[in-house]
């Protein structure tokens, strides 16, 4: 397949990574995707580091056999415990990115010497990833697992008092005294960021990872930019949405995180 | 092994069923018990009716290899959607018990005619197991799908503002209205039933099937009345507490769920 031909590839443990396919989408949008979501396995939060890996790479060697031209891990649970190991099965003509190394360089280049705070799902958190990096490029972190906030957006409670409840709960004044960004770790945030910043102190920046890591694949030295003519290409369709166990509640969900109608298919991964 | 020593065998997609395994154990204190926990692919309660029959399978080989002399289905979500496939690979000598059947049977003794409200998992409501089974056994019933609850029982978060706001967003008025009793029917839920019970107008009664269950055992054609003296059995132990992932989260719910200390070992399922 030609270079601008082939898709760009990008996986979540469920439905919440559609806001990063969302972001690349609108910033690309003649370019075929292929979105896979592994919902049979989710979530990948309050798994092991080694059973993470284990579904990471399996989805990796099926968007590869897709041909895709890049793999974008749109999981911050993945990201932070499965990196390596995807990128091995990747190879090196297929690059890799991530949901974490482009938000810390973001970061770092706003808030140099500053106290970011993070949250996230326990695997993410747990890694010590995000606060590794963040300290290596010279931030101060507090980092805090949120790991029911994913689950209550993905039922649909990213307004009102479930949702309150929860931030209210996670977020207390001993975790956001003096962080002057807060990190939101997660894919599924983005839908409650508005809640989010009225409960932090005024100033506080909100980062999530959907820009910027469409700003990552622009930096590609891709043949992204020479956008295609036609527009059906994935078989048949510029996007595809794959997940690995199909339900009703998957279909409505995903909807709401891509922000347009979209339709699932299910493909099963062999076990 | 001779009968009385074989173990009973309890399974769940997580560490929920050890409210199950709990009443089990209270009611045949020096009887050997194996407890299968799928924390690899939990929840169930949101896959699909093919995924948890697939995992369920899996987990009552295992079961049956360990020598159990009956398996408990401590997961309402397989319970309803896994049972026929559970039994066939029992087999005949290997009776199974699910936690569905004892607690119909247990209300329909008591509520013959009365309109009875089920909250549960989203693969056990929507199998319409229980609204199928109360209904031919005369009572009337009112079902709702309360994915969240399960999750944030699991997170800890079994009283206060969080399980106050689910409730309140799931119980709502024209849900309970003229229920004359309510099924707990998920595993999880016997840790919020007070503050259900606060929730509901008064006279409604709570059904949860972790007595049940184990009245169920006490019925069977089994040996375990004779109760062996020697405490030691299963591999050196009485009871055994497995699960599919080990993390420090999942211990440390364990013991909340089963109200006493005990260690959880891993044993990775063939894939």
């Amino acid at each position: 397949m030609p270079q601008a031909m082939r898709p760009i590839g990008v996986f979540d443990s469920g439905i919440g990574g559609l806001t990063v396919a969302r972001a690349i989408s609108q910033r690309f949008p003649n370019h075929p995707l292929i979105y896979f979501g592994d919902t049979a396995h989710l979530p990948y939060g309050e798994k092991s580091p080694e059973l993470i890996r284990r579904y990471a790479t399996r989805i990796t060697k099926e968007l590869v056999e897709m041909d895709c031209a890049a793999i974008v891990v749109a999981c911050n649970s993945a990201s932070s415990n499965a990196l390596d190991e995807v990128r091995l099965v990747a190879g090196r003509s297929v690059p890799v990115i991530d949901v974490i190394h482009p938000v810390v360089e973001s970061i770092s280049r706003q808030f140099q010497g500053d106290l970011v705070g993070v949250i996230g799902t326990r695997a993410t958190i747990e890694s010590g990833w995000y606060q590794r990096l963040l300290s290596e490029k010279g931030c101060m972190v507090k980092a805090k697992v949120t790991p029911l906030l994913a689950s209550a957006i993905e039922e649909g409670f990213h307004e009102g008092k479930v949702s309150s409840a929860l931030i209210e709960a996670y977020l207390t004044d001993d975790f956001y005294e003096g962080i002057n960004a807060l990190v939101l770790g997660c894919t599924h945030y983005p839908l409650i960021s508005e809640q989010i910043l009225r409960a932090l102190p005024p100033g506080v920046k909100i980062v999530d990872s959907a820009e910027v890591v469409a700003d990552a694949i622009d930096c590609l030295d891709l043949d992204f930019t020479s956008d295609i003519a036609d527009n059906s290409t994935v078989n048949g369709s510029l996007r595809r949405f794959i997940v690995s166990d199909l339900t009703q509640s998957f279909q409505r969900g995903a909807e709401r995180f891509f922000g347009a109608p979209i339709t699932l298919e299910e493909r099963t991964l062999s076990e």
